[in-house]
């Protein structure tokens, strides 16, 4: 019982870091979005691929959330964009208000775009709101066509759907339609991409959905 | 500080918990081990795999952990092989208390090994002791060699990790002898598997293995 009461006031306490975030996000003319998966999914390889397209276009940064080593932000600041490690040190997701602390890191006013890589993991990050504009699930053909089923929450709240590594379709079982009936079963409205990052298929119609996506957000807001 | 204490008080309830558990199974001359790994890493299929040549030589039962859903019960269960399902309803790992409450689902004295699967989750279950002989981490290829680095409490905790789905090996860049490299600066003594349930490459020494453990901590303890 306890816990439960801890749990509530921890969870609205998180949600009101994260209207404040968003708030601020708004002032500011930057688009938020929020990534989640499993480990080893391809969200950092995901993120590479966007923010190398997106240079000169659309000037990104990126958050990246690790229990432990800076090895995705050492991934992510080869291709010369703002990049802030949060290492969480054991705990399971990020918070609004490590978010938050991140912000000094950033020259707010210069950015359209904010990338959040939240840590690894389908279950707790889906609990905590971090005031991003739209929350994204990466799945990879590996893992499984029921997913979906099997860790709802984060199909719901989420807008999008990513299905990576689908150049591995033929070495599985993966069942692309069946993965897809399953997320609209959860949420009807998710917006499905199958890409991979390794051959690049699928990335144009992603990268093309973030530009426009950005542009609607974030566009008019600077000069 | 106060969610600190309350956790505190909750883990250390667990590991009480935990110890009557392994007072219990030491009682039944049941051997248990908890497998561990993030969703989509083969647990399932690797649980298949085992009870189904197991069969006949040694009485095996299957705790499957979920967020929701018991497809994981139906597959097992196809093997003839008792399973009781735990359906955590959000929570992110089993707790010492769930498996406890499982206990009058099955008949302990005619038991030599329970397998508990736990929740896909890389990072939480670590921290909960359900009272079994061993933990074995999964991790399957298509997630990349640098999960034990990431994820250390799940490798440091490990008396056995499972390098699952070699088959596909020759579509990633997943280095083998890297990936056994970081789990052992982690775990020096960790005992190191590689397999494939799709091929069978690897089984053998696995099931031997799991046959000749459940022996000495079991086979003396019953006719």
């Amino acid at each position: 019982m306890k816990r439960i009461k801890v749990e509530k006031k921890l969870l609205s306490s998180n949600q009101q870091i994260a209207e404040e975030n968003r708030r601020f996000f708004k002032e500011k003319g930057v688009a938020v979005f929020n990534l989640l998966s499993s480990p080893g999914s391809g969200k950092t390889s995901l993120i590479e691929r966007t923010v190398s397209h997106l240079r000169g276009r659309i000037r990104t940064a990126v958050i990246t959330g690790d229990v432990q080593t800076d090895r995705d932000a050492q991934r992510i600041a080869q291709h010369q964009v703002p990049v802030k490690q949060i290492t969480t040190g054991g705990a399971c997701h990020l918070d609004a208000r490590m978010v938050k602390r991140a912000f000094p890191f950033f020259s707010m006013d210069e950015l359209d775009l904010l990338i959040i890589e939240n840590v690894g993991n389908l279950v707790c990050p889906a609990a905590f709101d971090l005031g991003e504009n739209a929350k994204i699930t990466v799945i990879s053909i590996p893992e499984g066509d029921d997913k979906p089923l099997k860790y709802p929450a984060m199909f719901r709240i989420s807008e999008v759907l990513i299905i990576n590594k689908v150049d591995l379709l033929p070495y599985t079982n993966f069942n692309l339609g069946q993965a897809i009936k399953f997320a609209r079963q959860i949420n009807p409205a998710i917006k499905v991409f199958e890409t991979s990052c390794l051959t690049g298929a699928g990335l144009e119609d992603w990268l093309s959905w973030v530009e426009e996506w950005v542009k609607q957000l974030s566009g008019t807001a600077k000069k």
